[in-house]
Order: C-alpha cells, then sequence, then structure tokens
C-alpha cells in the first residue's frame, strides 16, 4: 500500500538482510530497520518493531533463514524454531510458519538450507499477499451490501489489521482498501486500542496515506456510536480462529461485539486461513493469552508539539497495572468469517467445509 | 479522604472563596485553587477542574453564591443560573441544585442574598457528604455478601466516581471506602477510562491514598476478566438516570454493564437521588450526550521521567477525532440502584417507592 504515494510492503527481503518498517515509530516517524540475524527477528517480534500475526509468520519464517545464514545444522533449525516461537504467545500464524520452514529444511542437504530458506519465506511472504488480496475481495462483497444513498458506509474497526499487520493489504483492512479504490463512500471509525494504540497509530495512519475518512475513537465509544445507528458494520482481525469459531483478537474486540450483537450491527472476524488453529475448539480455555509489562498501560508514547518523541507517565507512581494482550470471542457473537477461500459462518461445519484439506491434515498431525 | 494521612474534601467555603483542588493536575501534583467569581466557578466545571455529577452540582450552587456577591439583582440570578447550567450538559445534579439556590435566592430581599446563598450552597455541600456516607452503608452490604474465603473481593469500576466526584466519600466508591475500613479484604480493577484517564489518574490515586488494592486496566480489559471470573462486581457511578432506571455515565459503562450480563457479574449503578431525573424516561433518546474537543482523543497529558508534566500527540497529524462524553445502559443491564435511601431495582416502580415524594414532585414541577 501506499506510503507518502509510493507503493510499498512491511517487510522485503534485501540480499539476505530483511528490512521491516519500525512500527514503533509510526505515526510519527516512518523508519525502516535492517534484520541481520536470527536474535534481530526474534527482538522485533518481541519487542512489536513488526506485530500483526500474518506479518509475525511472515517475520518468523525469515528469522528462520537469518538462522540458517548463521548455522544451517538440524540442532540450529530447532533452536532457531523455539526462539521465535516464543517471542509471542497469542498469534498462531507464526506457529503455522515456523513449522512448515521446519519441514522444509529439515529434509534438505545442509549446502542447500540458507537458499532455499530465503526463497521459501519470500514465497510465504508472496502467498500471504495473494490471501490478503483475495481476503480483500470477499470482503468487499459484504460492504457494497451495506451501501447506502444518504452516505457513506460506517466501519468500526479495532486494533490494526491493515497492511502493516501483513506483508500488503492487510486483512480487515483489505476489504477496506478494495472498497475505497471500487469507489465505494467509507467512513471509518478507528478504535485507538489502548494500551498500544494501534488504532491511534497504525490504522489512522494507513486510513489518512491511502486518503480514505477515518474518525479516531476511544475504545469505550463503540457502544454508544452502534445505539445510535452510526455503525454499518464491524470488521476486525484475529491472532487466533479455533475450529469452532472462537475469535481470538486484540484486547477489548470481545466488547465490541457484545455491543455489535446488542444493536443488531453485523460483526466480521477477517483473517488467512493460517490463523485457524485446528487443534483447539474452546477459545475461552485454550488459547494462551499474552500478558505484557505494566509499563504499556502506565506510560505512554508520543510526539510533543516540537516534534521530540516523550514517553509520560498517566498513573500515580505506585499504582500496579495489568496489561493482558487479547480477548475471546465468543462464535456465536460473530456474524461470519472471511478468509481468503470466502465467507463462512463461526462454526466448526462450516470451517471445515471451507478447508476440508487444512482441517484434516492439521487434525492428523495433532492426533496421528 | 485521605491526602497523604490528612482528612481533606474537594469543595471548601473560604470566607466567601471558594477552594477546590484542581484535578486535571493529579496524580502528579496535587494542587488547589480558588475560585474568587461567578466566571471562575463556571470555568472550573467547563475545563473539569471539578467534575463528577454531585461535585459539579455542589459547585454549580457555590457559584450562585460567588454570583450573589458580585451583584445580588434578580438578573444576576437568572444569568448565573444560565451560565452555569451550559457548561456541562449531562450530568443532572447540577440543574437539581441551580433550581433550588434560585428558587430560594428569588423568594429574598436583595440584601439576604449573597450570605444565604452561602449558607444553602454549604447546606448542599453537607447533605451531599451525608448522602454519600450513607450511600456508602448501603453499597458495603452488597461487598459484605461478595466476601470470599479464597482472597480478597474483586471489584471492577468504570471512571472515577470517588471523593473527587462528590464532596467526600464519593458514589459508586464509598462502598468501597467503607468496606476497606470495615476490615474486608478488597481489590480494585481501574478502568483507566479513555479519553481523560480520570480512572488512571482519580480512582487510582485515590485508592492509592487510602491504601486499597488496586490495578489499572486498559477499559478493553474489563470483559477478558469477567469471562475469567476474576471481577466480582462491579459498581459505577451516574451523571444521570432516567426515572425507568436507564443510567448515563461515562462513555463506556455501557460496553461493561454488557460484559457483566453475558458473565453473570453483578452491575450496580451508585448515585444520590440528585443524579435522578424524574422527567424524563428514556435515556438513549432523552439525555444529551456531550461532546468535548478532539484535543482529549488525540493528545494525552502526563509526566515526563523528569517530573515535569507535557503533552504528547497520540495520531497523526491530519487525523480526525471524536469525543463523546458519556453513553446510556439501559435499565435491564442494571442489577439494582444504589442510593442514600437504599437499594431497589432499576425500574420506575421501584424508584419511585424509593422516592415517593421526590418523583411526586418533579413530575409535579415538570407536567403542573
Amino acid at each position: 500500500m501506499r506510503v507518502n504515494s509510493e507503493d510499498c510492503r512491511t517487510i522485503v527481503d534485501r540480499g539476505g538482510d530483511v528490512e521491516v518498517i519500525d512500527q514503533t515509530r509510526l505515526p510519527h516517524q516512518f523508519l525502516t530497520l535492517r534484520l541481520r540475524s536470527l536474535a534481530d527477528a526474534a527482538n522485533a517480534i518481541r519487542n512489536m518493531v513488526v506485530r500483526g500475526a500474518p506479518l509475525i509468520g511472515v517475520t518468523g519464517a525469515y528469522g528462520m533463514a537469518l538462522a540458517m545464514r548463521e548455522s544451517a545444522d538440524d540442532e540450529s533449525i530447532a533452536r532457531a524454531s523455539q526462539l521465535l516461537e516464543q517471542t509471542r504467545p497469542t498469534a498462531v500464524d507464526l506457529r503455522w510458519s515456523l513449522e512448515r520452514m521446519s519441514a522444509l529444511l529439515a529434509a534438505l542437504p545442509r549446502a542447500q538450507r540458507a537458499g532455499a530458506a530465503y526463497a521459501e519465506a519470500g514465497r510465504i511472504a508472496e502467498e500471504s499477499v495473494a490471501m490478503s488480496s483475495r481476503i480483500g475481495e470477499h470482503g468487499l462483497a459484504l460492504i457494497e451490501a451495506r451501501r447506502r444513498a444518504d452516505g457513506p458506509v460506517n466501519i468500526l474497526t479495532h486494533c490494526n489489521a491493515g497492511w502493516l499487520a501483513a506483508v500488503d493489504w492487510g486483512t480487515a483492512l483489505a476489504p477496506v482498501f478494495k472498497a475505497h479504490r471500487a469507489g465505494i463512500p467509507l467512513h471509518v471509525w478507528v478504535d485507538e486500542t489502548r494500551p498500544r494504540n494501534q488504532g491511534a497509530s497504525l490504522t489512522a495512519w494507513e486510513l489518512a496515506m491511502e486518503g480514505i475518512a477515518h474518525t479516531v475513537i476511544a475504545d469505550n465509544a463503540g457502544g454508544h456510536l452502534m445505539q445510535h445507528g452510526r455503525v454499518d458494520l464491524c470488521l476486525v482481525g484475529s491472532d487466533r480462529v479455533t475450529r469452532s469459531g472462537d475469535v481470538c483478537n486484540k484486547i477489548g474486540t470481545y466488547l465490541k461485539a457484545l455491543a455489535a450483537k446488542d444493536n443488531g450491527v453485523p460483526f466480521y472476524a477477517v483473517m488467512p486461513s493460517s490463523t485457524i488453529d485446528w487443534r483447539i475448539r474452546d477459545g475461552l480455555r485454550e488459547i494462551p493469552i499474552e500478558q505484557r509489562g505494566e509499563r504499556e498501560v502506565t506510560h505512554i508514547c508520543g510526539a510533543t508539539e516540537s516534534g521530540a518523541i516523550e514517553t509520560v507517565r498517566l498513573t500515580p507512581a505506585g499504582s500496579a497495572a495489568a496489561n493482558f494482550g487479547f480477548d475471546v470471542t465468543p462464535a456465536h457473537l460473530i456474524t461470519a468469517i472471511v478468509t481468503e477461500a470466502g465467507i463462512c459462518q463461526a462454526s466448526e461445519r462450516e470451517l471445515s467445509a471451507l478447508f476440508p484439506d487444512r482441517a484434516r491434515a492439521e487434525r492428523a498431525k495433532a492426533y496421528g
């Protein structure tokens, strides 16, 4: 997508080093960063220089490639995969890409591993872009169906599931970008998404760069807007979906889904199939919820009047804080799930019907 | 309540000038401010130097007294009442106290008005303290009922409905202070309450000053905590309650009430009877929702490492923001309403039974 009118991706192979956008600096500064080692890749994921389930998956794949450049023996494959998987516990795309990379590399002679790893990571990235684009086309139909004569379609989104969360196009925002380019008048309510403010900093920035009308709101405001008919549909991404359709996503998603249900507003979860964890059924019991440092709640970073980036403390010095990264929205609150293969109900029956091979293979892996 | 171990109130008559705590500086600085004129009082309410429905009401009463000191003619009564009422549109306590002051003053000779105004404002303040204390006693029973053998009672609260929102004791936090002093082990989940962060800055500070265990959380986190059994009850204040029991409170309250209902967690709204607007029934249609400036969403204020107070911008420079101050929680999501007269269901029948005289008089005023 566009950054100052130039096409851009979140992650690019620069002849062995891997270039990413430093997302901790947005929206105030647009800077790229070179990952030169396995440790760099792990730190970039852990410190949320890169984030978003699909992009974490692709960065994990390139992390394996960087590891192979350092050492291509069997132990290095296992060590790199383990190190990378431990960086973030909730998103399942990372596990999916690490398993794919490990299986491929283990079957090759050592001398071929580094080259093959870069090629495979590149394929995963290209597949991600293609999936995002197809997701966008499917979701576009949902927006088109809500087109109205009296003004723009009002879409509410939580966190950032735009192209910054993927390689390009994004997940929940891919339909928004496609609809905008198709000429459908749109307006997006952007949840700021405390504590890390990915909505206020990343989603707002993406939409501004594409010229899409949007308004940033406190996370508290969505229910009020839905009560007053000011939201036509909700689009959110996901970090892990169970095979029964429970949707784990950024903390606060569940509250918006409750409000959508209470007010008859369609609530769509949008993700590539790599985000579906076929091995589990009960999202509330089986998905590990990452707890991050309390400083992300007690402090916040922004730009001062003079343009300097400054961190300020919000809470009394002695007060504790808790920082849960995600919550789980039960399947019955999800109107439908949008994937690269199409749209279906959030249920085991419909998800398995949409992805019969994947469902079968993953269950065989888990139980076989 | 206590500030650095000394008893303190939010508003005090200092021989004609009125001293208030500057709540925009907390939790980083504890400063008081003198209101010397009607204009000072109106600005203090408008700029949220003082806030919270009961305290706004008392400040309005003192604003009328300051106006009488300036000029005690009939026009001054009308002008002061109108100016003060327009400062904040949602809380109804302000209208209640201005009507009480205006009726009293209009019936007096001009020479007696200033003295009588200070005396009446003082009575309203004392009545507020007594009401908060009784509210605290009634609410204490609800906390006592949830006492558990395996740890503290976990209470979730939104915004600040503590003593800083009243004159002393508070509304939703009055039961918490009473329960703590009664020796019941407590832990409070404090919603930070974007965009103005009254939870993170005021509620956390009050609880710290009283030595009550608490944890600040993003507004997004409450649903997740309730899904996992980590909230025993919710206590929130209110800015206006309809006679049918719809509760208008700080934006985001409705989302927490939905989550409480979905997880079987009791959800109590706590307020003095001056917060009940007997003239209206349908909260969603009839309560005006204040919209404040977008800068409260796009910028935030906090303390730097060096202790300086600094404001930083959170959003991209070109992104719009919207700032709705309140939302309405329909009566069916409220487990019970707690007032100085006792506890009742959020329904017209039970509210009228608890306050038969007030209900009758206010309806007569509206329709008579």
